[in-house]
């Protein structure tokens, strides 16, 4: 009931397409080619958009895969007693829905082989009229020898959830090996044990992958309270028509909002505002699908994010807050592509991207994953980004000399406190506070009682968390 | 001076342009998209040739690097003595042959990081006026620490060879982290221990990748008696010229020429005049820089590709033979994509990919590396490749009931045997003769007689074999 409560508070703000904005500077000694940070001098036409005035979706059309009214019960009854049927795990269950609202437009449904092997080595998939579009991680269905020969000859099957009702048809499918080592190294550029989406969704998937066009029975819903903040970028494209937004800037995020986020958008909209925009819109995209065990969980980042706004950090006026439904690779330069490619399809120009975007520390040795710059330069060279305006931003730290967070200043290192993910984390799991000015009282406390809401196990260390 | 008189009389052969031509039929119950396996139904004019005739370089103009005459003086005098200096491997060295003459269009040197990034994730490289070229494997310089030390804040080093001569300049240089396990990762698809190419250059290579415009002082020569064969791209095309050459098609080799590759290459030339195509030319195209211990030399492959024309399977006046001066990577799709680019930039207009082109087993599982099927569905795909026409062929095998080299009937596959280059191996290691009408007697005795020239070790197995 509190949590509830607390939902419908963070409702009653966000329904008013809450939340923020903040400082993003030009990245300053940065060795990117020019245009991958400079600004357009002029608000852009942009070349056939769909719906006035927002970036056409990929391939020109957002496509969605939901059956529509009329047909839905015929489908369900085809779904329920006519077809081979394979059981989708909840990661497959968040592709499906990610692939139903179009994010990952034009693909029609789960790759098939000629599809993921674009994507595999190109990052991009070749249209048929010649154009190319992003796609830089496989959407891919696994199944194993029994699910195979269980399918036979047929042409289509049903899709059903771990309750064994059927959620989606995917027809015309093809079947092709999973070539499992090899997807990992070219997604991740490594083999080392211990990826987190690896561990979760590959090595003990089949030897198998299903491709093939997908129709899915009834738009997703995890009935967790959070529904309400799931926009589809139809939606998400609706309402920020509705607000007349003439420029549209996309941050993502898996961790809770501190204040140098906050400067970073704020910053943000500034520098649009200059630039001659008139009504630049924040899209504040929380990731919502699976995450590994030791980042926070969705339900506590959105209270977290709730208390961010009631803080006052956020513009309620100029910021929209959804959740993202995909789910988190962790691999870093490939992902970011991905992650900025679904959001132009929700109608989003400008992507911000920060230092190591979807990195993490390398699963067995010392050091991160990933070279932090090396995701804002594969951005900025990505096939089919072309159109996207990329953000790289400075480093926010916090300064000492100031008491709040504000960008790193080479000349002055020693003024200046980093606080990783780790380093907050471990804060707040000890209840010690950050120092002042660091994130606003209200979302520190919700990280708190998070870790507090955890039981230590009887080893004294916290148990694993299971994520969103 | 037996191996000259041999050379010799193998030029007098390939002075006249050598060799054959052979059957390629399209790749039958294929699942290729059609465009990949369709032949154009009428010669096809080329856009932008540079040369009329043969298909224009990547980049609309060969980039070669070599300093002309009058200046080579004073460049010579500034590497010997004004400048930091590098010491190139021998694989360093055939890569510098590679760029200096314009096989990598439009590179301009060694790579720098956005150069190495896009081929990583891309195989490609964005040209200024957006245009997109193929680049799918890293054509990089590694230094170690004490180098970078010693380079320290000069923009231009000398290139010298293991004997300390300068060989070459590298101006406006960026030098930045060598990621070896990303780097493996990526370009093959594995880390598995045991890939040729990454014990041979990458493993002990230093940390640190060094870019730069590169500057070559002479032609590069190996004075091993197989120089006349190493035509530059700009020679091949002048030759394809002086032809008349309508339609050029490639075949890349690593390997002996059998009556299989013959059948290839004849069918390929049938079906282009069929097409309409009045005069198409075969570059046959046997790979020369490094390859690993178990294939066989360059020099030995070549004089059994003398035997082999001598014998009359090859047609002198239609195909062109010459080395193409690329190490070899092993890195199946990702590498048969870099064999079929360089090609381009030689003039050829049609390319013929076989079965697990550029694959070997897997170094430590028990399989191939590689998917036979991917490559020449990558290559179909691959950005930067539209304009080749990619030519996938049938499985050649010894069809028992006519006692020669036959397209793979699949309505009777008792009738076949297949040969593999191991089992090939083997043979000629064992002196036991294939089956008749696999390889020209002549050409088999060359490899008879290689392996014999191979004095066995102590331990009673062939000793390590040295590559080209």
């Amino acid at each position: 009931p509190e949590r509830e409560a607390s939902m419908a508070s963070m409702a009653a703000v966000l329904n008013k397409t809450p939340f923020l904005s903040q400082p993003l500077t030009k990245s300053p000694a940065s060795d990117l080619p020019i245009a991958a940070v400079s600004f357009p001098s002029k608000p852009r036409r942009r070349n056939g958009a769909v719906r006035a005035g927002l970036i056409a979706p990929d391939g020109g059309k957002l496509v969605e895969l939901i059956v529509e009214e009329p047909r839905r019960r015929e489908k369900k009854h085809e779904a329920a007693t006519e077809l081979p049927r394979v059981e989708l795990t909840a990661i497959d269950m968040q592709w499906m829905h990610v692939l139903s609202e179009g994010w990952a437009s034009p693909l029609g449904g789960f790759m098939r082989e000629s599809e993921f092997l674009q994507t595999l080595h190109f990052n991009s998939l070749r249209l048929d009229d010649g154009s190319v579009v992003n796609m830089s991680v496989p959407i891919v269905l696994a199944i194993d020898d029994e699910q195979k020969a269980s399918i036979g000859e047929s042409k289509r099957v049903a899709l059903v959830d771990s309750d064994g009702n059927p959620v989606a048809i995917l027809t015309d499918i093809e079947i092709y090996k999973h070539p499992k080592e090899e997807r990992i190294a070219r997604t991740w550029g490594t083999t080392a044990p211990g990826l987190p989406y690896v561990e979760e969704a590959i090595t003990n998937a089949g030897n198998w992958l299903i491709g093939g066009d997908l129709e899915v029975l009834e738009p997703v819903k995890y009935n967790d309270g959070l529904d309400r903040f799931r926009l589809s970028p139809a939606e998400l494209r609706k309402e920020l028509e509705k607000r007349g937004a003439d420029a549209v800037f996309a941050f993502q995020l898996r961790n809770p909002v501190h204040n140098g986020h906050a400067l970073l958008m704020t910053d943000t909209r500034r520098r649009l505002l200059e630039m001659g925009y008139k009504n630049p819109i924040l899209l504040l995209h929380p990731l919502g699908g699976y995450t590994k065990a030791d980042d926070v969980p969705l339900s506590w980042r959105m209270k977290q994010h709730e208390k961010v706004l009631e803080d006052g950090v956020l513009d309620p006026e100029t910021t929209v807050v959804s959740i993202f439904p995909s789910p988190m690779h962790y691999a870093g330069p490939t992902e970011v592509q991905w992650h900025a490619k679904a959001r132009i399809n929700a109608g989003a120009n400008f992507y911000i991207v920060g230092r190591d975007p979807a990195g993490m520390g390398h699963p067995v040795e010392k050091r991160d994953l990933y070279d932090a710059d090396h995701g804002k330069k594969v951005l900025s060279m990505a096939p089919g980004l072309e159109r996207l305006n990329i953000l790289p931003f400075k480093v926010a730290a916090y300064d000492k000399t100031q008491g709040k967070m504000a960008f790193f200043d080479q000349s002055r290192p020693q003024d200046f406190l980093f606080i990783s993910g780790t380093k907050m984390r471990t804060l707040a799991k000890n209840k010690e506070n950050p120092p002042d000015g660091f994130m606003c009282p209200g979302g520190w406390q919700v990280l708190v009682d998070y870790y507090d809401s955890l039981t230590p196990a009887g080893n004294g260390r916290l148990p694993e968390v299971v994520s969103a």
